[in-house]
């Protein structure tokens, strides 16, 4: 038996666990201390930057409400959301990628006709989004459902602006019939920032990082049989397209748009979605 | 330019920061992200693991009030304050040996007599701490400033418990003379749970890990021209030595006792406490 030291710090701390610890939670743990004590040994981690972690981690939890979650935040601008997300589905080439979920999905919006708009506020320049959700042998899937969602052209989603934007705006869900294509109207989306007001904001800052995210339609695919699909595309020449704040942005992902001639809809994007057995 | 992907996630977001990064900053960041990226990578997290981290450190934030800090607590059960600790306070042989300060020191305890005691709410078993504070050639140090502090026989700190123990109970500080000595009388500590209402104290419990810490006078020892020194002395055959939850204890810091007879005073724990130089 020996006492904690500065050297036999990690088989310490790892050795108290009990024997009737989950293994998994063990197998967690044991590496989570390793690291964690790693990070500290490296950096020679003084007392004053220990006292300023645990400032920030109080101040993140305490900023944190039904409406806010600063420790998600934290993860999506250290790339672990992104890293999380990669390591869970991985597919196979020729497969739509995923990217991070994010915030503002809502479960249960309208199901709407191939075609309809889903921007109820009138606001932005309209875009019709369609394609086709296909299998990895490129036939069609019938059935699937394609939930959508976007900000406004001001950059916020509806639930950040509940009584301003009207429920469900620019949100929908799509059902394929056996040709597998799919077809909204909503807008050309348009770059915001991720909320940078608390400790999170902060810390960007004095990585002299910017909060923004490149605009980009978010899409929930789902169909029997099949993985569930959690991405966005990327619509449009964003200025942060290289640079977005929480690094969701795929090669494969970022989609065609073209600009539509004589009609009251201004933009086109096609993207087809390929999916993969369960 | 190229984006996030598993492979590249740490140079990816490392890359990001800025050029007018603070480099103390940079270089704590960097290595960061690494070893926060690596421990993602080593386990696989789940997406699930992940949500519960989440909920984790929203709990822990949430849990935290001017007379709790849940975060302290996950640094000192994870090995992660004492690992500070000793990188912060490399001693050369000989010298009095460093732990964590712990969240119950109170400034401007009474400046008491040596010999007095310090028990104000007369429970518990009396015990007379006395010894010399030296410096490294054992000369005796005058002038220095033994603060000390021990929780109750009921096993708590005076300021847990506000109105029920006298103000300033098991607090003092004792000045020293040419000859080096302290002394005062205090009782044997007891051993006691940290607070494990919280998340922390649930980990404990997931990881088969009790919450107690071994019975321990505490001290902070100052003389102008030698480093603060802030210290336990373990005080008796407790059965959560070896198992600290904080893992605070030090072989060196484990502190006779003996069983005085006769008198009101029923132990004498003698120590000398050494100091080095600034």
């Amino acid at each position: 038996m020996s006492y904690f030291t500065e050297a036999n710090s990690t088989d310490t701390v790892n050795g108290r666990m009990g024997a009737q610890t989950d293994a998994r939670l063990a197998t967690v743990m044991e590496s989570l201390v390793r690291h964690l004590h790693g990070f500290i040994k490296d950096v020679g981690l003084t007392q004053e930057e220990w006292e300023y972690a645990i400032g920030f981690l109080t101040r993140a939890g305490q900023i944190c409400s039904d409406e806010r979650q600063e420790f998600i935040l934290l993860s999506d601008v250290l790339g672990v959301s992104m890293l999380v997300d990669a390591i869970n589905n991985r597919r196979p080439e020729g497969a739509t990628e995923n990217t991070v979920f994010g915030p503002f999905h809502v479960d249960g919006a309208p199901i709407r006709q191939m075609g309809d708009t889903i921007s109820l506020d009138g606001k932005g320049e309209s875009c019709l989004f369609e394609g086709r959700v296909l299998d990895l042998d490129g036939n069609p899937v019938e059935g699937a459902t394609v939930d959508v969602w976007s900000d406004n052209a001001d950059g916020y989603y509806d639930v950040q602006q509940p009584g301003i934007q009207p429920k469900w705006n620019n949100r929908g869900r799509f059902i394929t019939g056996p040709d597998g294509r799919y077809s909204f109207v909503g807008i050309k989306p348009v770059s915001y920032p991720i909320p940078d007001d608390g400790p999170v904001g902060q810390m960007l800052d004095h990585l002299g990082r910017h909060p923004y995210r490149p605009a980009h339609m978010h899409y929930l695919v789902t169909a029997p049989g099949y993985q569930r699909l959690v991405t966005h595309t990327f619509v449009g020449n964003d200025e942060y397209l290289t640079s977005d704040a929480v690094f969701g942005v795929k090669d494969t992902l970022v989609a065609p748009y073209e600009r539509l001639e004589g009609g009251e809809t201004l933009w086109r994007s096609p993207f087809d979605f390929v999916l993969v057995p369960v």
